[in-house]
């Protein structure tokens, strides 16, 4: 049952080529009750899946949620060739099993997002390994030197005088050609896919195919707020990083960028969104407690709710004690202070020596200023396991503890 | 047993790159005799050898004259695609049968030239239709775009706006990889070949081979002495053309030309060519009887030299008669004024009413002056055999004789 939320699908999309040709065939498929072949291309090479990523694949379930067939797409027919030149190194030859073991990792990854039952996880090499020469030259005859040579990055080489070798024209041909194979009605791609987005479109006319609408998604910027989210420039919020470090992460980013996030990589309704940029604006919502909703947000996608409110917790401890300094003293506990592996919190304190006597200790645990590890402390009867972490005292005391339980 | 001839092989030749390496490769094949792989890729559509094409298909001869291996190669796997955006009426796909059939008509001709018994007829399709996606791509891998822009027709279309299809780049990598194939050590072709040949060197060094020799001929001139012998042109000379007409056809060309041909059409030594252009200059040998000589050079190549000869005095009858008027009388002889076939060549003059008695007829004849058909009639009791013609008595009477016998 196909059931459209256009709303839903323009929601933060970059471009969506040609827009009207979209909508005719969203109501077709709605009318016909047809679903849409909805393809998005993937990278073969060892996938480490990222925030960023999710634009994507978040908008390839919106289709899933309307009833459209979604095509998760490993380009492993150009992976599994390389750059035989051995020119480049980022087209690192990947041999079939690598091909399949980067495709497993892939699923447990993005199937966080996608919906497993509904994704058809394909291959290129399904239909280019069976294809010859003669195929081949078909294809190479369905495009222009002059069209490729629009692309953006190759009319900077060209002109700068920067080799391009032609197999890099075949590239972009290969996609297009999936398209073909595919029959494909919509493709998705980051915005610096759109050249190979329309090869794909024109390739599908020549092949006496309707062409398919482009739908490009802009780059998520990086917890830097000013570069692409990037594993290379390490700020980036891995989508099975743990709980806790999405959460930190996402508090980390700037009040500037938060609602772009929202936008991408959240389904709170936009009106909702306006709502707290307005409030921010107004001063009656405070910013923090908008990247909290965020960070719970986010955190609730890759894990679940109940997870989301830990790593809240789990970060408001920290956030309380950040006030930790670099340097402070070491103290050592040896094995004969423990019972039973554990140690009386009152008599940590007087071995750290900051109380003289068990009673002033006993008091500072009352007054409510001991913690250790960033946990209160509040029971001066506690015992605690024997474990290396920070004991604070007060506002300013603190020692780092360590068991020499050998 | 390899014997060079290095003043034959560079004769009339454009261009050999690089001629150094050249030398070296012929030295060193004298020396271990092992034969040098000659490569000549030819068109695989229905083919109608002409005197230009013999330039090149001699200087194959030359070096099988030597010793070396010469590779006749139809490039019959394009052939056998064309183009398939059907936008080039040139590359018209060619059937199987239809490669076949035009290799035996190649093969009818160019053995007029070649040896048949040490030249290789080789076909493109041996190794690029069992060759693969991935066999492709490596192959685009190893040549840059700006490279291929550089060729002129190529350069001149880009910078019109004239689409150039990426199979077009293609030809040229097919071409060059025919060459790695055979391991060629020299391929020749037109001048308009260059750099495809030259795409060949570089593809053979990219495969990890010693590259071979580019040796270019020049285009022969056609008839008209301005543009390059063509069949559209109508400015040929088919080497499967009648004695007569090759003959004729040489003739026809001007005095400034037919030192060209005698350099690229005939193995008349270079000393004898320059003494016969002296001699032209001095006046001291008439340029026509310079052109006898090349018209019968020729002939005899692609018959033998009784044909030339023949061709000769038929050209030297055509020749003196050839004031012959468009128009004249027609007359008919009925049945009745042959005896066994045969008229009486005296009956023939009266009837055609160019004498008034048989003794007017009879001294016309011992006079000199009857021609029948070129064919001058000296006695007057000669019985003519039956057949049309013309008849010439004098130097302006003519006629067209027409036999009746039904």
């Amino acid at each position: 049952m196909i059931k459209n939320d256009f709303e839903l699908l323009v929601r933060g999309t970059e471009e969506i080529i040609p827009i009207e040709e979209f909508k005719k065939k969203l109501e077709k498929s709605e009318k016909e009750n047809k679903p849409l072949t909805i393809k998005a291309g993937f990278d073969p090479t060892a996938p480490d899946i990222h925030l960023g990523h999710t634009v994507l694949l978040r908008k390839m379930r919106h289709f899933q949620q309307m009833g459209h067939r979604v095509i998760f797409l490993i380009g492993d027919f150009t992976g599994m060739i390389g750059d035989p030149s051995g020119k480049s190194e980022t087209r690192k030859r990947l041999s079939r099993e690598e091909v399949l073991e980067n495709a497993e990792t892939y699923k447990k990854q993005v199937f966080k997002i996608l919906d497993p039952e509904k994704t058809i996880v394909d291959f290129n090499s399904r239909w280019c390994s069976p294809m010859t020469f003669a195929d081949v030259l078909d294809l190479t005859s369905r495009y222009t030197v002059a069209r490729m040579l629009e692309r953006d990055d190759f009319a900077n080489r060209y002109k700068s005088g920067k080799p391009i070798s032609i197999l890099e024209f075949m590239y972009p041909l290969v996609q297009g050609y999936d398209s073909v194979a595919l029959k494909a009605d919509v493709e998705l791609g980051g915005t610096d896919q759109k050249f190979n987005l329309l090869v794909g479109r024109d390739l599908q006319k020549e092949y006496g195919q309707e062409p398919q609408i482009i739908m490009t998604l802009p780059l998520l910027v990086g917890l830097d707020g000013v570069q692409k989210m990037s594993k290379s420039l390490n700020n980036y919020i891995g989508i099975n990083e743990h709980p806790r470090d999405i959460f930190g992460k996402t508090m980390s980013i700037s009040d500037d960028i938060m609602f772009r996030y929202y936008e991408l990589v959240t389904d709170v309704p936009m009106d909702e969104v306006k709502r707290l940029e307005q409030g921010m604006k107004d001063g009656t919502i405070h910013p923090r407690d908008i990247k909290v909703r965020l960070a719970k947000e986010i955190c609730a996608q890759f894990y679940d709710q109940k997870t989301a409110d830990d790593a809240e917790a789990e970060f408001n401890r920290i956030f309380v004690q950040k006030d930790i300094p670099d340097e402070m003293p070491e103290i050592e506990i040896s094995k004969e202070e423990l019972k039973d592996g554990k140690i009386w919190i009152v008599k940590l304190i007087t071995l750290a020596g900051f109380a003289e006597s068990n009673g002033e200790a006993r008091r500072l645990v009352t007054g409510g200023g001991v913690y250790f590890d960033s946990e209160k402390i509040a029971d001066p009867d506690t015992e605690l396991q024997a474990r290396d972490g920070i004991l604070k005292v007060g506002k300013r005391k603190f020692a780092k503890i360590v068991f020499k339980v050998n």
